[in-house]
């Protein structure tokens, strides 16, 4: 445990930004942390609309470690930071700043955090169809991690709306060598492509509370042996993963994504191993009270 | 006690910013008095050089609250304000930053800190002669503080700087009706101000640490029934102090403003009466360690 009032010239601090950030549960997870490896850091909640102010400000504070970065400010922190990591630089988005030396490096951590959701639940991509249903931004960084970090078989999109599904999919072939497919939503279509799938990674908001009582695939479509990952954390278990485990197959929630870039976040902004159970049992606590 | 983990949403944030700061003991003085009041605020010391990023940093984030501000930034700090008490832009620095509804005002409380030491330690100075040895920023803020908060007989200013002195002179002339007098330092001059002062307050770094062994003024220039207060604070009694008090002198030290500069601080940042006992023992601590 660490007191307020041990505060001192050489505690580090980290926030995370955003608007609103009213609910967000990072301040609790990455204090945790903290405390857990008893480490003189000390984590705040930001909300702020003057991004280039509040970066002007972490600037000039010579303890500001670091930052999380949430909506609406993912895409305009690239623009202001000194660095961007490539991946993210084409991702378009970063959900991380550390300060090294006086300048900010951007990256993100959604990404990665989705591929270890993946390989802690004992899931190989590799040499795998991974279907990724909805390619907005957290879609694209988690396409990325794959194409860039794994060797799947095939990665297939699928998005309703043909120009982000086409953005995405053209990204991914001028950027990595894995072998691309991208499909407009249908029905059809996605019969045909769960019915090819190995992972299907559903990244869209449907089932997301309050309306949580939906999902996008139709459970007559999985098949044994399939893994199906979830990005909406609340509710921890959505319609879409119920339905998937009712039929027996491997399930990951998002919530799994959402500790792991916290996780890899922590990380990067005291530069050791992060104390993951004690983040997610804070996760767990905030998520089912 | 406050724990870190504790932070959230609603936690108000508080720095004080200078360069350089490790040795500040605001951070410990403030969160003390926090913890003892149980408020839920935390207080960062902060390095800082770029005064206006750091300004933009506090007026982004919706949670910073208050700022101390010193050394080399209290005067710089007026300008990058948007409102100045009135008394504290002729005094020309500021000492206090209060965010309000999302404007920055800025004030002074060491003017009023050491009025509160002298008033504490039962000393009224209406209807006495209050000498002032150096016209530095922090007889300024004593002199204008006096000046327009008491009904002071007379206010001699002595400096060594003839320009000084007649800079704060004439200031005080402009903006209050308090009888001034101003001499340039000299033996003789010494002499027969402290002859005619009922209260020497001494505003100059003579007599502090390192070199604690001089002092101004002579202690055969004492006479009884007068009161010396020296803002220097460390030593906690300087020579010129041990000397007034080996002559039956009250005597003031300057720890006494220091402490009450940070109590006034506390309550503009906090709204509620400070634990003055609390925030006084933890500069002794620190002080006499």
């Amino acid at each position: 445990m660490l007191e307020r009032e041990s505060i001192n010239f050489d505690t580090q601090i980290c926030a995370v930004i955003g608007n609103p950030i009213s609910h967000s549960l990072s301040p609790a997870i990455h204090n945790a942390g903290y405390a857990a490896k008893e480490l003189d850091f000390v984590y705040l909640p930001c909300q702020v609309e003057d991004l280039a102010g509040m970066l002007a400000g972490v600037r000039a504070m010579h303890n500001f470690r670091g930052l999380s970065v949430t909506i609406p400010h993912k895409v305009a922190a690239m623009g202001l930071v000194d660095e961007v990591a490539e991946a993210d630089r084409i991702i378009g988005s970063i959900n991380t700043i550390v300060k090294e030396n006086g300048r900010l490096l951007g990256l993100g951590t959604d990404g990665p955090g989705a591929l270890k959701a993946l390989t802690d639940a004992g899931v190989d991509p590799n040499s795998r169809t991974v279907l990724l249903l909805g390619c907005g931004g957290a879609a694209r960084a988690i396409a990325f991690a794959l194409a860039l970090k794994t060797k799947v078989a095939e990665l297939f999109l699928m998005d309703i709306d043909q120009q982000v599904l086409a953005g995405l999919a053209s990204d991914l072939k001028a950027h990595t060598s894995t072998k691309i497919a991208a499909e407009q939503f249908s029905a059809e279509a996605l019969a045909a492509a769960v019915g090819r799938a190995d992972i299907v990674i559903h990244c869209t908001p449907v089932g997301m509370y309050p309306k949580q009582d939906v999902s996008l695939v139709p459970p007559e479509l999985f098949h044994p042996g399939q893994t199906v990952f979830d990005i909406v954390y609340n509710p921890l278990e959505t319609r879409l993963l119920r339905e998937a485990k009712e039929r027996g197959l491997k399930t990951i929630s998002g919530v799994e994504m959402f500790i792991n870039q916290a996780v890899l976040q922590f990380e990067h902004f005291t530069g050791g191993a992060a104390p993951e159970d004690i983040m997610r049992r804070v996760v767990m606590e905030h998520l089912t009270k």
